[in-house]
C-alpha cells in the first residue's frame, strides 16, 4: 500500500463550473498506482467541488442558475459586508472534497458524471485543489 | 494493510430514500477486514447518498418533500429540458460520496444513523453504488 | 502504512457553528503519523460538519441565519412532529464527514479554512466525532 499527494491549480471563472476530469484522470496516469481511493480537497470556502452531469450544458447553466436564486448576491441580506458571502453559503451547500474509488488506473465515474469546480465569485480566481491517492 | 472494492446495484423507488445500512453491514462481514475506513460512491448525477435518521419514516417524507419544494418538477424552472434537472439540483446539495470508520467488523454509525439512497427522479432505476474498504 | 482510531467529544451551543480545528491539529499532534488522511465522521442526524471561513464571526452568523430560513423552525410545515425536523434537513444539506489530506503532521487547509462542528438543535447537545486516520 502506497500513498500520493499532488496539487492542480485552476483558473476559475466568474460563477462557472468548470470541468476537471480530464485533469484529475491525467494526474493518475503519471503515478505509479492502480486501485485504490483519490480524495480531492478544494483550500477555499467561496468555492467548492461538484460531481455532475457531463453531457448538456444546459445542466451546469441551471445549477449555477439554482444556487444565484438560492443565495443572491443582495448584500443587504447578509450582515458579513464583503461580497463573498453568498459565495460561502454555496460552499456550504456542495462540496470541499471529493473521494471517488479508483480501479485499473480509472476514476470509477459514472457515464454520465464529471468532476466540477464551482466558482461562487463573480471573478475568476486561482483555487487551488490538494490530491491525496492511497492504494497499491 | 489492504484494500476490497465491492459494490450494489439497487432497484430504487420513484423520489424516495432507501434506506441500505443492512446491505453494507452484510458486505463487510463476508471481507476478511476489521478496521478500516468504508467509502461509498454513488455512479449517477440524478440519486445521492444520504446519512440520516433511521427511526421515524416520517422524517424521510419531510426530506423528500423539503427537496421536492427546492427544486420544484416545473419544466419551466430550467433551460435543460429533459425531466432530471430537478433531479441535479437535489444530488448536487446531497453527496455523491459518503465516508464511514469501520471497527470491529462494524460500521461506526450513530445510534439513529442510517444510509440511504436518495432516487431523485420520477421513476425507479436501477442505481449502482461501488464501495472502497481500506484497512486491516 | 498505519491507522488510527480516535474521537472528540463536544459540548455544541444551541444553533450555532463552534470551530474545532485546533482539537483536531491536537490530536493530530499526539500520533506518530505525519502524511497521510484524516476522516471526521459525526454521528448524528441533527449536527453536522463543515469546512468554513475562520476569519469574521459575522460569516458564521450568516451561514445559520440562511440555514434557519430555509428550513424554518416552524413545525406545521413538518408531518415529524419532533422539534429536530429543520435539523434533519440541515444536516442533510451540509457533511456527515470530512476528509482532508494531512503533510508533515499538518491539516491541509486553506488559509481561510476552519474546521466546524454546526449544531442545529436549540439546546446545547454532547456531539461525538469520530476520526480515522490513514498514513504513514
Amino acid at each position: 500500500m502506497k500513498q500520493f499527494f499532488t496539487k492542480i491549480n485552476v483558473e476559475s471563472q466568474p460563477g462557472k463550473l468548470i470541468e476537471l476530469t480530464r485533469n484529475v484522470s491525467e494526474l493518475i496516469n503519471n503515478k505509479d498506482i492502480s486501485n485504490g481511493l483519490i480524495t480531492l480537497y478544494i483550500k477555499h470556502t467561496s468555492a467548492s467541488l461538484l460531481i455532475q452531469e457531463n453531457a448538456d450544458p444546459d445542466v451546469l447553466y441551471d445549477l449555477e442558475n439554482f444556487f444565484n436564486n438560492i443565495a443572491p448576491q443582495d448584500l443587504s441580506l447578509y450582515k458579513h459586508q464583503t461580497d463573498d458571502m453568498p459565495a460561502h453559503i454555496k460552499s456550504a451547500l456542495t462540496s470541499t472534497h471529493l473521494s471517488i474509488p479508483l480501479k485499473d488506473k480509472a476514476l470509477m465515474l459514472g457515464t454520465w458524471q464529471g468532476i466540477f469546480l464551482f466558482e461562487h465569485r463573480n471573478r475568476s480566481h486561482t483555487r487551488t485543489i490538494e490530491i491525496h491517492i492511497i492504494g497499491e
